[in-house]
């Protein structure tokens, strides 16, 4: 598995990985341990997401099958919004070390740059966007970046994680924290494909020795039941270009995209919950896109957001 | 003249100005009396713009003159990237001062959130982008957002400024200093003209109480020397639409485009060195544009920004 080299750590983040977001729970634990047997050794999970536990029943699983060792796997958690303040950091990823079965993350990234006010883990368990889900209520709470990252950076200190970094975070941001970094972010997620190519934020990143890793490589597909914009745009997978491409290198569409954000250098962490498309997303590494198909590609750049959280300012 | 109230302080900021970047040193005094000759009561000033000495002697000679007393007057400076460091930021608003012949301002700015290297004041000022300027070599320094903040606050706890706020600032980053600001930022100013017309950061701002100053109101020509952008980019005010109305409501189109800004709550800062001008400038508050009005003007938004800094990450 080809690998991004993390600036500071040396750790080798590889460049193709199982996300879990959207991984229904009755079907986690089986596609943590199918991809480990296929192949995969980074599993990009969230204490958001809601099935850590699933996905520590599938590390376990593989472990004590001998599919793999703890040390020959890259797993990344993600802090949520409610646990921005300094006390609820370190709680926040006990609780993902917890599910998970594992005593560290190789990467803790902060989910959002946004705070959110404090929910209890007895009284909801992730607590999503909603203070009260109810009402769809949405109560920020505002706690300084700084004093987030700090406490990111406290656990490194105690072996807890071993890389901390950011995602959904504008350049602006990223070179604040870099002002008082101790430890500096060494990943930045992002939304990243043909429809939101984020040149600027990317070149940025890149100048700054971050790795980057992309999520919703196929576009809007994971969106249609949460948006009305992913509904309303065209899909991705059946773009003329990208078939085109797909017919060229007979390679699915989906692989096409995938290789189009590894040859520019940024990680993927497609979700799937069919055996089938597991292994298609992981062969990728028998074929090169041309620099000019990789050219056309980017070309498709209309800066189309999916993830976008109404009413909260997250990416400007 | 009409004017915003500033949320905390109460102070009345009024909503047209005497802006005088690229005033020429010659006539910088004589425009200064000339302006509140003509009932301006706001100087919009910066340690950058290298008149603040003549601006200063333009205010004292209105004063001696009985034109205006120093609490009429609204006088704003901006605190360049290379004193963002807390021991530079005292220093960079007392040489304002100090210039401009006063004992407080009663704005000050952060100009940009950018922070370049310091460059002792004996040796160059005002500073500029270039630590060499021979090399025309911008050289970045990073200091957090938040030190430059606390020594602002400390300029108001010294009586040396009676407001603070912020300018060309992306507005993850104001919310960034709303959540250690002891003192709040009270105004933001940005680049804002129908071309521009920001409307995410002006909610945001407004929805936080700031007040607003958007300058280059007449949109590119400002930049046309200094921007090959402003030089490609069509003249608002030979735009269709602005002349169209302007012979409607039988004003100048420079007018038509103070007005659009003014009805939008956001204040104007225009700069000019004739008389005429100056007068036809802060005469727009005889006329009102119809909602509809508005909103054809704003609709000519394109995201067309001139202020831009090349190879700066300013505002994302």
């Amino acid at each position: 598995m080809q690998a991004i080299r993390l600036a500071t750590t040396g750790q080798m983040m590889p460049l193709v990985g199982l996300g879990l977001w959207q991984m229904p729970n009755n079907v986690a634990k089986d596609m943590v341990v199918e991809a480990f047997k296929s192949g995969y050794r980074l599993l990009d999970s969230a204490g958001d997401y809601g099935n850590e536990k699933e996905t520590g029943e599938g590390i376990q699983s593989a472990i004590d099958l001998g599919i793999v060792k703890r040390e020959d796997i890259f797993v990344t958690s993600k802090l949520w919004n409610t646990c921005h303040a300094r006390q609820h950091v370190r709680p926040a990823v006990e609780r993902t070390l917890s599910d998970l079965g594992l005593t560290y993350l190789d990467l803790y990234l902060i989910h959002f740059p946004v705070s959110l006010k404090y929910v209890p883990f007895e009284e909801r368990y992730p607590a999503g966007w909603f203070y009260d889900p109810k009402q769809q209520e949405i109560i920020q709470e505002p706690v300084p970046m700084r004093e987030t990252w700090q406490a990111m950076e406290e656990l490194v200190d105690a072996g807890l994680v071993k890389s901390i970094g950011v995602s959904n975070i504008p350049k602006r941001l990223i070179n604040e924290i870099l002002t008082y970094a101790r430890i500096r972010p060494e990943v930045l997620q992002i939304e990243h494909h043909p429809y939101l190519t984020q040149e600027d934020l990317v070149t940025y990143a890149k100048g700054e020795n971050m790795a980057i890793t992309g999520y919703s490589t196929f576009g809007g597909n994971s969106y249609v039941e949460l948006s009305e914009r992913a509904r309303n745009s065209p899909n991705l997978l059946t773009n003329d270009l990208i078939t085109e491409l797909a017919g060229k290198y007979k390679k699915s569409a989906g692989q096409i995209l995938l290789k189009w954000s590894v040859q520019r250098g940024i990680a993927v962490v497609p979700k799937t919950s069919k055996g089938e498309r597991l292994k298609e997303n992981i062969n990728i590494f028998d074929f090169e896109l041309s620099e000019d198909d990789i050219r056309r590609i980017s070309s498709l750049n209309r800066n189309l957001r999916f993830n976008e959280i109404e009413n909260v300012t997250v990416y400007a």
